[in-house]
């Protein structure tokens, strides 16, 4: 991400969950892959910040320190998180590789911490409560991240939030193939930070796609909640009449 | 960018440019647009940094303010600077409009600041040196951000900068549309951070397009730089070839 190879699509995707949950996104820092420099981010940031969220780091080459660089930002000696050992050896059992030095490191972390199992890769994320804060690290690779993020860090995140409602609105729609769905839910969020739109393929025939997208909306009351999923719903039916209209067919629920 | 409804394309396409330079980028921060947050960053990034490049909050709106939080940040009494006024100016009695006092604030910078001239926008971008440091102020709409960039702070920063070697060879392809060059670009680069690519289209029918794709490397040498050119500018015209190969023309200078 230093050196421009990599555009961080993980900060804006975090940010909007965040948002979406009533959360205050303060800042977004980028460090090299340092210890020193990991430290003073993690130091700083839990400083600023209720809660604090990570990516990147994990994985099992010289480069991946951030568990580590974690546990001196924290002053806490590096343990082998039992649970998150098991989590690791079962993803290399399961295809038969050895458990090595490199990956038993993906199980270290500060006494106290949490694994958050990884379903779709290898490194366990990692919670960590501290002084009522909450630090939440997660793997640098968007799916994984996501993943996880939306399994254990969300739930979590909902409860210990600010009193936010939750609306939400599901709109079926055939015919219409999921990639040209895209764009459209990207303008339908646009209407407001606090709308979270995402579709859910359940066809899987070329000639007849079936989708299910959701729709999701947070607000300080109940009502502006329903009103903005009200709001997101019709004005994605419109745009797919308006753009698909010829093959697609709509309906809400 | 902090409700993640914008990817900070911004930061990527910046720190590929400074390393290109051959700078080092050390930190990539993003704050919200309040005076207390944009003051602390700019006080942190000069004392950490030699050189500060900043993105965003130049324009007219209340929000934007950039500039002025950037002189407090300095201890410096914001002035109208009278080049960059007559920038601003220009701009607006071009298009018929008065200068009002919220344009007026586009000209406003710490004195002895150094307007660097907008050619695709309104608001100038800001040079400003500090105790042998440079800070560079730029506005967020990525093409003037760019334009800004490549005519005024980046000669500048090639010749403050470390000695770096460049080297540069052109590649004429004829039948592939500039947009299906794009990933073949991208794919270039990822060879190697010193890389550069950039297509210019010279042809306009869409029948014969024309794309001139200059490439540039920097290094450490002269030898370095013009090995890393050749490898670049091997690779691409392998991958016009094999993916389309039926319809290109390339040739190499």
């Amino acid at each position: 991400m230093l050196i421009g190879r990599v555009v961080n699509t993980n900060a804006a995707w975090l940010a909007s969950k965040l948002t979406f949950l009533g959360y205050a996104v303060r800042r977004i820092l980028v460090v090299p892959d340092e210890e020193g420099d990991i430290v003073e981010a993690f130091r700083e940031a839990v400083d600023r910040a209720d809660v604090v969220v990570s990516t990147g780091g994990l994985g099992p080459t010289p480069d991946d320190i951030t568990n580590l660089a974690f546990c001196k930002a924290v002053g806490a000696e590096p343990v082998v998180n039992e649970e998150a050992l098991r989590m690791v050896r079962e993803k290399y059992e399961a295809r038969g590789y050895p458990l090595t030095q490199e990956r038993i490191k993906m199980a270290m972390m500060p006494p106290g911490a949490k694994p958050l199992p990884n379903p779709v890769g290898t490194a366990p994320g990692i919670l960590y409560e501290i002084g009522g804060k909450v630090v939440v690290i997660l793997p640098g690779v968007p799916r994984e991240m996501e993943a996880i993020f939306e399994s254990h860090v969300e739930p979590l995140l909902r409860e210990r939030g600010p009193p936010v409602y939750f609306s939400e609105r599901v709109v079926v729609v055939r015919g219409v193939p999921e990639a040209d769905a895209a764009p459209l839910i990207r303008e339908v969020m646009r209407i407001d930070p606090r709308v979270y739109v995402k579709s859910h393929p359940k066809g899987f025939e070329v000639d007849a796609p079936l989708l299910h997208i959701h729709i999701y909306a947070s607000a300080g009351s109940r009502e502006e909640a329903e009103a903005l999923v009200e709001r997101a719903a019709g004005r994605l039916v419109e745009l797919i009449k308006l753009r698909h209209g010829e093959r697609a067919a709509v309906s809400t629920g």
